[in-house]
């Protein structure tokens, strides 16, 4: 038995199948997936995913928030089970991969032991996190977050879409407001296979990313009011242009996080100025800033330097720069332990491998914080994601399922 | 007769109640106007401006497209009128003054030649010019461009507005396709009263601006096109960011603006980024671009170092910009003896007042092509227009009314 598993392959070509199949749930003429949390397309694909959870044998159950598991049974059920899985629903105008990968990979993994009939110590428990995406229901990982107690149930259940449409109605909508109390499956724990959603990995050639930490996340929401005046008739020195200042704090932003780097990135995404003309020096704008580290004391800095730059040009523009911290998330160090098994996983299975921080935040860096968690990356193609285009190699994501096959089999152990 | 004259004052209380009685045609709750071209506002306001000038004795006819025309008669009627007036039309949210001074205080300046008794060697003709603010139809300055022969009558009259109305609509739908063939109305010169629009006057102290020339106009649509990624997983040197290369290219037309200055302005006034979002880096930002000066020399340097700086940011950063000139109007010099003309009106009043360059377009500018034009500017409150904050001082707006009326009895001659 324990050969016949060190051996083991999952079925890359059936894996392959599964992510292009149910691709169709949602599929967008681009080649891409617009499947929002909690829509009719996501219920296609919540109902397939069941059905191919009892076809291969699990107890399936939701969860008041829509959270998904499937239970395959292990020799020792008076332990919790080793987790595996991450979310199906999509960016309004998202990729193939993005979350599906990692769910789908967990069910290939629970098909590949049924095909070579090993049962594990501990039981095994696909998971499937509601609203991972935020994009339809704030908060982004969503599910997760309540599960770990961030959010009460009642909180998340009132949460309205930009229709009006609670949570709650849009469970009730596809009949995923399941019986189980948030919170009662537990997990010994629990290992995340995603794509990158990074350039890193392709980069540098290699095929698994050994995740040890996720950033720490500081979200600003930021106003520039200057003085809106005549294009022609104002002079250069007379001027308070807020597009000129901002301007400034974009490239402040870009030194500040280069100088702390490369342990830290920022970023100016939006920015929308008020009663744009094209003869009109612009008055006030709107933006936000992103700015992550996975290190505590480097997102102080990057908090500290992007107020003293923004001061510093306020001032000696004339224009006022408010800057509001709307979020800010600590840095996840996933657990040591799990880390190493996915790493000697990858070294076992032969395939180039380095640590990774993930810059993007996951169901797993919520779940770290109650259980011991990990994360598998797998390399996307010039890393996009939350985009059409989102692609990644056959033989990638085949790889990242023989880690999770193996790194949940070391951690669950092979019944004797 | 001639010490009458040289002492006449127009009635500046008088014009501060025109002002204010038909800033009700369009009045909006913030004390602004809006009064689109050819729209049943601007039918309201025209109505009232032929029945005044009726009413103060003049002739009134309408041309083609809508340019209206009262006609005082002179001693000599064998040579064209002097000019004067601008326009009654606003932006959607414009104030009180832009245009309207203008078109007000020649309809005063008619009032008073009457209650003086005094009639002119040459004749007079107040003018309101269709669609200078071109909000509703492009281009701005219509009635005056199609006049001096920029555009063909069957040209304008086809443009539409955004709802699909065609000049020639709007113009039979408020009853003002005149019959008078566009151009017949020939003026011997023409001089035009209006704000500053910009905050020269009014950080220098002086009541009048002398107009000597037109900034010529660079109009540019651009696109930064760099590479859409996620804010959180992309490290700082992997990044083609549309923003922080746009934000290097406001702040070069700055520069580039100041360093060639006084006489140069560069504004981008509109920068839209596409599918924004807070964690995505800008792949895409359209934008544009305007460029002023007087001088045609310094506006091929705006354009040479505007694209030589544009052209080493996108090799520097590896993104692709395009600029492409939408428009180029070469600059006004307005007519000199008209100028000087002004000038002296100004100082033999006593006011204090300097050379000025108009950092806007007016009609004016387009009638200086094919008859000596000139323009009088009096202060406006921080600069500011085309908003309904928009303010002038009364005694201003009357120091300027008083130029417009000593200018044009210089010119058109009190009959002995």
């Amino acid at each position: 038995m324990i050969n016949l598993a060190s051996n083991l392959q999952i079925d890359a070509t059936r894996l392959w199948s599964t992510i292009h199949d149910t691709a169709k749930f949602g599929g967008t003429p681009k080649g891409g997936v617009r499947r929002l949390t909690l829509s009719a397309e996501d219920k296609q694909v919540r109902d397939w995913f069941a059905a191919a959870l009892k076809a291969a044998g699990c107890e399936v159950h939701v969860d008041a928030l829509g959270n998904m598991f499937g239970l395959r049974k292990g020799r020792d059920m008076s332990k919790p089970p080793i987790g595996l899985g991450s979310h199906l629903d999509t960016q309004p105008t998202g990729g193939k991969f993005d979350g599906i990968l990692g769910s789908l990979a967990a069910l290939e993994v629970v098909r590949t032991l049924n095909d070579a009939g090993i049962e594990t110590e501990l039981p095994l428990c696909v998971a499937n996190w509601t609203n991972e995406e935020g994009s339809r229901y704030a908060p982004a990982m969503m599910g997760s977050a309540a599960y770990v107690g961030e959010f009460t149930p009642q909180d998340i259940l009132s949460r309205k879409d930009s229709d009006g449409v609670s949570v709650a109605e849009a469970l009730d909508g596809i009949g995923y407001r399941g019986d189980s109390p948030l919170g009662t499956q537990k997990f010994s724990s629990f290992v995340e296979l995603h794509i990158e959603q990074g350039p890193i990995l392709e980069a540098e050639n290699k095929t698994i990313g050994v995740v040890d930490s996720g950033q720490g996340v500081l979200w600003y929401d930021g106003r520039v009011a200057g003085f809106e005046s005549h294009a022609g008739s104002t002079p250069m020195q007379l001027r308070r242009d807020a597009l000129a200042a901002l301007s400034e704090v974009v490239l402040a932003v870009e030194r500040i996080a280069t100088e702390l780097g490369p342990n830290a990135v920022g970023t100016i995404g939006e920015a929308v100025i008020a009663r744009p003309s094209r003869n009109v020096i612009p008055g006030e704008i709107a933006f936000t800033i992103d700015m992550r580290s996975a290190d505590e004391a480097i997102m102080d800095a990057l908090d500290k330097n992007l107020r003293s730059a923004a001061a510093e040009i306020a001032a000696r523009r004339k224009v006022e720069i408010a800057l509001d911290l709307v979020w800010r998330i600590a840095p996840t160090h996933f657990d040591a332990r799990l880390v190493d098994a996915v790493q000697t996983a990858a070294t076992e299975l032969g395939y180039s491998h380095r640590r990774i921080t993930s810059g993007a935040g996951h169901d797993s860096c919520n779940l770290n914080t109650v259980m011991p968690a990990a994360m598998i990356f797998v390399p996307c193609k010039d890393g996009v994601s939350h985009n059409e285009l989102e692609d990644a190699k056959q033989a990638d994501c085949g790889a990242g399922a023989n880690v999770l096959l193996h790194t949940v089999l070391a951690l669950a152990g092979v019944a004797k």
